[in-house]
């Protein structure tokens, strides 16, 4: 376990990376999880104008402003999947794979996920589905796994997985191929319902039921309601008043996760934000320790 | 009267810019009042490192790559000092020295003001109590009036007043030599007070009482409260809404004036969502008249 950090800033987008200097600028130890290539969605934008002072650029050119700016301030990005953030009382744990990270406060920068739950996973959150093979592959020794796989990036732990269940499903969400051993099953469907009673014990997709003791739904980003477990929604996005406060004491949010407009410089604006605020919390919780 | 406008912008700090650049992109029919030399608060900043994208620059170079923005979107900025916004009911008309403007929408983006008000100034204000000489000025036929002057810039309607006013006093708050004519009566003080029972009877200041019928505070920016009839205040920030929506329908607000952190980076991204909410809100009057 390493040494606690101030902030755990979570995405590496416009407002995550926003969020990351001013985290230096204001001396605090943070850690910045996220994409070394940063926004995939910036990437793909053909040209941005409206973020000001920069004018006609690609994307992927404006990513690149950004990518000189946190070098220049020795900011790396960790390339690590998160897979849930815990409340402790006054710190958050934060899964990475099998790492595990804490932080006093944290800054949720994923962006937004435009995938819809399937029917049944949340109702079977924690009963049979998981959005981690990593983490939680022990349970399912000798039982029987279906996968949702929504890049071929999640075909290593359906790999995985297929060492220790007795038998893996894998529903590929995605165009091409997957590389598996022969042991895997591949289906070509769409999955639809996931069933039970008390646990997991079947998944329903359109032209057939197969009966499962777990389904791992993995992909890139997981919707912050799932992300950060107690963390109030509306709707999709997740509620923040206008200092980026979510309703969990040192928990902030930023970017598109917290609704439209879905703009870099909105995000940005909103990273900074939520950094400033941040780092008035640790100072008063440092300040609280310091007179008790 | 020039023909109506979507939306009337004040200021021309990062906010004002961002919401002009937005309004351009989406179409829209605007004016955007302010300063060519843009934000004098930037100017003087000499290091900013935490607009994602620029890494060390002076306040000044981000100035200037805000400039090459809106030269490139062929935005010009309207030198026009703003004295009043009125509500009209579906829209606003913009007080601009002699000139009238009207604007469907208003996003206010003049920045804080850090002047405290004066004692008795907004009891007295409409009064005796003024913050334009051209306007108010045939008010005061034939009476004495005070005029508290923040710049030199003021000394021009110093001089218009004295060709109105019995007696016009001076009170400069700068250094320098005033440039006025021989029959306005100069004050070295510090104004402490305005006094009155229905209407203004005379100014304190720290070491006399002159007898006034009324008095003219001219500074560049007059506080929000004071700019906008009705508006509703948080403390010395309008407040607003994440959507950057202030209490009056149509008029929105961004920048160091809604509160802070007092940042480059937060004031553009506010600009930004306050120009999409008021192409929203445009939208959907337009819909409306449509329908009717």
């Amino acid at each position: 376990m390493d040494e606690r950090y101030d902030i755990a800033i979570i995405g590496s987008g416009p407002a995550g990376l926003s969020a990351a200097i001013n985290a230096r600028i204001r001396n605090k130890k943070f850690i910045l999880f996220g994409n070394k290539s940063l926004s995939q969605k910036a990437e793909k934008a053909h040209r941005v104008d409206n973020y000001l002072g920069f004018y006609n650029l690609t994307g992927s050119e404006l990513n690149q402003n950004f990518a000189k700016h946190i070098v220049a301030m020795d900011i790396e990005i960790q390339e690590e999947k998160i897979n849930m953030v815990y409340t402790m009382g006054d710190y958050y744990s934060i899964m990475a794979g099998n790492q595990v990270y804490e932080a006093t406060t944290v800054i949720l920068a994923t962006g937004v996920s435009f995938g819809k739950a399937l029917k049944g996973e949340e109702q079977f959150l924690g009963r049979g589905v998981s959005y981690c093979a990593t983490c939680d592959a022990a349970l399912y020794r000798e039982k029987v796994v279906a996968i949702i796989g929504h890049s071929p990036h999640e075909e290593a732990e359906a790999q995985f997985m297929s060492e220790i269940a007795s038998k893996v499903y894998y529903i590929p969400l995605y165009k091409g191929e997957p590389h598996l051993g022969p042991e895997i099953e591949i289906i070509r469907d769409i999955p639809v319902e996931i069933m039970g009673n008390q646990k997991v014990s079947a998944l329903t997709l359109k032209n057939e039921i197969i009966e499962v003791d777990g389904v791992f739904i993995l992909k890139e980003a997981v919707s912050p309601g799932q992300l950060v477990p107690g963390i109030k929604m509306d709707g999709n996005h997740i509620e923040v008043d206008r200092k980026m406060r979510t309703n969990l004491p040192g928990c902030f949010a930023a970017g598109d996760i917290v609704g439209a407009p879905y703009q870099f410089i909105k995000a940005a604006g909103e990273g900074n934000i939520a950094a400033l605020t941040a780092v008035a919390y640790i100072d008063e919780l440092k300040r609280k320790v310091k007179e008790n």
